[in-house]
């Protein structure tokens, strides 16, 4: 640590203190580094290495520090290496020798995990609550349309009608496996690595329990080599939003479909989409690619920072160091996204015309087989009768619900006169009503469960 | 599906075939096809839709498809598209007619989802037992040199004593978060989307949560269009298995390290080394440097089918094929390290006198500015006192120990004549019995800490 | 290397046997790993080390062992660890002691390397064909349909009209750089390794230039140890192959888009697709869906073996056995999609009637504001005046020619009768006459240029 | 395009203006913005849309721009989207109506893709020159120590002797191939997508060619939607940046290791690393490990990028404004490193005494049985005796070189009193003549080739 180098050290290669210099992207962890400190002087005061008024000194300090640093009046020197060092010589300056008692015990290997943990710590919520709010717009948009039908895809080929809240439903539950993946890990990643020292554990008598529970966190690393080395929880939260960026990519590819003049199921409102007065009919449906597109950048995060990882040997190690601008760039991008998308979902409109006059009958040639099911005829019997009536029909050019029941009990007894009601859409909805399906019932039932879990007592 | 396909289709071109053609590696699903087909069948008959007597035929044609399957003598036809269609064609030629009432309400794209998460829930014990194996190697290891140091290391230079037995149970706490990290997402991955038919859900009355428990599901898919297009369970397992694969990295690269000529801390068992008779010296130590390299691998699968996934629509689109591959490699690959890593383990040699010779008394300095401070030096003047000291130990070509206690103390008048013991490596580790440390007290509650969850009582 | 392992050697550890053992994918390499023998047995006759008779016998033995394996009557034994081994185990059955003079001055690390290459080198023009042909096929749809006008799209929003053949081109380009790439990158991946024994060079007289030109190499490798550790050509196909995956991404996106009903712009011939019976309107484009999935699978590779190179240190490295398998399964993807991919593009039928209906009158605001232009207004003079225009046609519900002259002459005087041309789609295509524009002789002009490139003059 | 917006557009959500804009970081691109809008109105002069004083007047105005942001004087505003608008802005304020002509037949989609390549064009010799500053430090160590010997590994384990230059010269050869991968790719990049409008080409009579030539493009698009679509040359300077990475994180790997004290080879200046004063012998290799990391960094943008294009349709989409940020880092990174290594590399020292001590003599037993071979002993024979030899002298606890003549011929009679000689480091170096092999002559061609091809004339 410079703050400590003694004249002998030769000057260091500017190039190299510029690569080496992590103040640039780090400084943005001073409230942690200042929380996390302050935790350490009242743990050094339990031990007996500080007295209550080094202890106070060092404290009140600090509080000033974090004053000048959150009205940007705090001062930064070239010879600030990191923001580690910048807070300590702040202290020095402000309260004297005092704060040369502060780093006991301590190396910035611990520190500067236990700073990281801290800062995603502080995120979790925010993130959480991101995910709960785009919940909540879908859940809102479910319950607005309770009854409106929309065809469902499979190989982007319309294949049955289902309620678009069905649709709305299925996004929402992925996010709220998001959030579940959040929640577990989150006692992973709220293990204090602070005692651990450079890599061996503190030489003297911390109570690392308390030092834990004073700044939230839920234990304490269990091996002092492992503290230092362990980025798990850096991982675990690039690959969490990771898949939050793939969740946000498949929803947005929908609606970019659907905004689209050829689909038209939906309308966004012109506050989430750019244009030109040239063409007023064309809404860019821009927030929509970018959610779209950043699925991209946080998988590279995520990747290139378990490239960095492979292969590394035991202990602290300067690659390490690469572990901070991946996990401020996911934790803005997706802050920037998941601002955006709970009102672009609360304000877009379906377009109810639009989607009905999607739902061909040839989507229900399936009930079709299904009815004969019920009526006793093996499946593959059904699925062949069926067929050869559809074959029939296309040929003749009419619409399977053109066809006298005569002509369709030649091809099987067992239609009888409420077979027109199979290709009802709505019927075939409603036959869904399994856990799960797209029954009204059905559909009701998700709603409730996902209230359930998006009721503030769910939260942490 | 091609199994209910009639003349009216066209020929494919046999290039298409070949592409599309899922059965050279999803055959490996056929013990989870079938067991799935069995409960479906079972399903079926207590909704009402096959008789006991279908039932019974299928279950039992199914067994023998299986048996076929175990034995070789399976007959797959060119026109076997995928597991799924070979298997319910073989039971169509068993017991007839009645094979064609098992696809009903069904569709292959919850069948094959189903099928996936199947043989993911009976992978995941095998890795889980392999890699407490693992820990329990590294913990014997542990066990039988808890006396023995080292040099730990930062920036791969020497910079503190710690003992042998911390070096392992750092590796092997790293893998009980992997552990950890298996049993939470179990009850993600042990959700049925059977029942989810297409996208829409199944329109007969299937009791989906009995369905559940009998595949042995924890619990159902909440949404029929999610339940399809779902495939974070692979996502995350994959993820998993990379973290896995970053720990069996590190663990290597230590150990190639180790075994190295110029470290030579280790001596690894010829049975996981290759070698030539030439040189016998030369112990080539390739499964370890397979380790390594799996990693790479195993982020590669990662990557590609987060890439695979994202931008695409909701519902099932056939990219989602590209989910077994990945997912085949991923645990052929963990399988096989984690069948050699736990022996390697077992039966490598550490070298004591090696290790010994490597504990250099520069390590210690910081020890004797720990002990100014034990003192009542303030850590700053500590720092600066024992640096002075460091630098004239170095200019006279001493080692620290071998100045007078005189001449150090004209340095500082703390010290006193139980310096010497501060320079002593064993004495250094053993003031690190904080929670995490090195001493041989910590080491110990570690050591306990891990036999009590690796005891048989922690398996699920 | 256990082909000339002694009785000293003690027994492996299976599972790590298992581990170690390449066979099972290095098979493979059996030709390129025989003609590299056989030119090596004829360079150490040159240099005097082989007889003639010996080189005879050599060489012939080795056609031998090639023909056991052209026939797969080739035996393999649990003890042949990977290809070389087993190829020179055979040898040594059928010529004797001459066989035990084959390895003389070469090492795994060159071999190895060696016939990679000489693998990828084979594989190249299958590539480079496999784009041609796609490149072609495209190229005739835009021959086949000159003057066919479909809407041109940003943010999958109908922008202008361009031709159809425009499109087509804008693809065939996209795989023209492909092809680019690979007659690029050729001579660094034709560079021989050969020579460089273990890592130091062979230490016989080995004319290595002359090793070059018989097995079709463009030049020799210059540093021995670099040439053994040098796995750019891996790494640099991957890349190669991920940016043909990334196109064809792109190809199968616009086309799974354009084969929706919604598109309905055009129709997949039904050997391309699949379907079912009983939803014949419902064609699933599988071939399309893997074509856009492989990119990850490639993505994946690409990135899984840089990661694996990540941080190795020079000289071999066990590691560097995991460039096989990517490679393998980059090329047998490759050569799949390639397989499909043309004939789905010549037997596509575009809809001409969809695709004019698509073309909305809107999309030509800004031909009008160009023509104001040339009247000699300023462009955002132009703009504000059209602008305006348009908002009181979408207020009175009316197509813009359906506004008399008289109206568009009371927003600018500079409108004539010649306005309404400027709204025709035809003529809006026809103004883009610049290089690389979508007027007819531009288009023409790039059909020519790709006609030049893709004759088989231009094939290396 | 905000700058011609009208009162009838909405606000937008301040949330999604942040999302959208993309002037924090395309403002960067300002040089390159106003060199190509300059070059745009002298090709609307030639074309006759812009009058000379129009011309002139936006050319000055454009200067004046410029002055402004390399001055730091330029205020933007809350409303500047981004950098192409905000530049138009400021010049309508400076020249008032004349700016309004200068975006005629041009549209945002084909600027930014013509700045972001006019931007990587100006970084490509920057990036170029310091490979060859890398490059020609390695090589001069190699020319400053050319007969100093140390061990080459595979394995990580001591297998033969090398010259220090060969292994400096290895790793100046992997660079080199980068520079030609960026030379190779120049003309790629080099292509002007300006004149392809927003995907239909412009539809004005501009001369693209004389464009091109104005901006230093080497050719024009040959497609407009191609061009506005193409973010090859993206994804191809991000994969030869991540090989450079891969290249930079082996040389930093081997340092690494030669830089500790169980290797001590290497010896790095002062000004590369960190320390303490308490242990000055610990000099942190930081420079390396960050070098080293940089990898992971780059692999990660690769991967991002690739995934954002994979699946897009063609045109332009919003997704591609994720282009920018990976370009920058990656330049900055690339940058940074390449700032440090020349230096780190010319001012390190071998350690020769550390080195010699680690060429063991069993190192040389393989020179043995090539000694015997070159008496006319088949290889495998040669390599029989010589292992029978090696384990009676490991066995009797004795060097090879100390056993006597007798003893050897006893094992084979081609022994000769010259053999002794073939346990010489030296000479075992010496006989690897062949072209990169690691003989004296073979080392100092590999200089004169790298020479010539870093002499200034092989700039572009």
């Amino acid at each position: 640590m410079r703050l400590w180098g003694t004249v002998e050290n030769p000057p260091l290669d500017p190039a190299f203190e510029r690569l080496n210099a992590s103040l640039p992207f780090d400084r943005r962890l001073y409230p942690q580094d200042i929380r996390g400190s302050i935790a350490w002087a009242r743990a050094l005061a339990r031990a007996g290495i500080l007295s209550p008024e080094e202890q106070q000194a060092i404290e009140e300090g600090l509080q000033r520090v974090r004053e000048e640093l959150d009205a940007g009046l705090f001062l930064f020197r070239p010879t600030d290496e990191d923001i580690h060092t910048a807070v300590e010589r702040r202290l020095s300056e402000l309260i004297g020798p005092a704060a040369g008692k502060l780093h006991t015990g301590r190396s910035r290997n611990d520190q500067v995990a236990t700073d990281l943990r801290l800062f995603l710590m502080d995120e979790w919520p925010e993130l959480e609550g991101g995910l709960r709010a785009l919940e909540e717009a879908l859940v809102r948009q479910a319950e607005a349309h309770p009854d409106l039908l929309m065809p469902g895809y499979t190989h982007l080929q319309r294949a049955q009608p289902i309620r678009y809240a069905q649709w709305c439903l299925a996004h929402a539950w992925a996010f709220e496996r998001d959030r579940e993946r959040l929640q577990e890990a989150f006692p992973r990643l709220a293990t204090l690595p602070l005692g651990s020292g450079a890599l061996a554990g503190t030489p003297f008598p911390i109570d690392r329990e308390a030092l834990a529970r004073e700044l939230g966190f839920q234990q304490v690393s269990p091996n002092s080599l492992d503290a230092v080395s362990d980025r798990d929880f850096v991982a675990e939260f690039l690959f969490i939003a990771a898949m939050i960026g793939i969740h946000l990519s498949r929803l947005a590819e929908d609606l970019i479909l659907f905004a689209s003049a050829e689909f038209g199921f939906i309308e966004l409102d012109p506050a989430y989409t750019t244009g030109s007065s040239l063409m007023p009919q064309k809404r860019n449906p821009d927030a929509l690619e970018l959610a779209r597109a950043k699925a991209g950048r946080l998988i590279g995060h995520l990747t290139g920072f378990l490239t960095v990882l492979k292969g590394l040997p035991s202990g602290y190690n300067k690659d390490l160091q690469e572990d901070k601008e991946p996990v401020f760039d996911t934790v803005d991008t997706l802050r920037a996204v998941l601002a955006v998308m709970p009102g672009l979902i609360a304000t877009m409109r379906p377009r109810p015309e639009r989607m009905r006059a999607a739902l061909e009958e040839a989507m229900l040639a399936t009930e079709l087989a299904d009815y004969l099911v019920r009526k006793g005829v093996p499946f593959r019997e059904a699925h062949r009768v069926v067929s050869a009536l559809v074959q029939e029909a296309l040929r003749e050019g009419k619409a399977l619900s053109a066809l006298p029941l005569e002509r369709m009990r030649r091809h099987h007894p067992a239609f009888e006169a409420d077979v027109f009601a199979a290709l009802d859409p709505e019927a075939a909805v409603e036959r869904r009503v399994v856990i799960g399906g797209t029954a009204r019932a059905a559909v009701d039932a998700q709603i409730r469960a996902l209230r359930a879990r998006l009721a503030p007592a769910d939260s942490q």
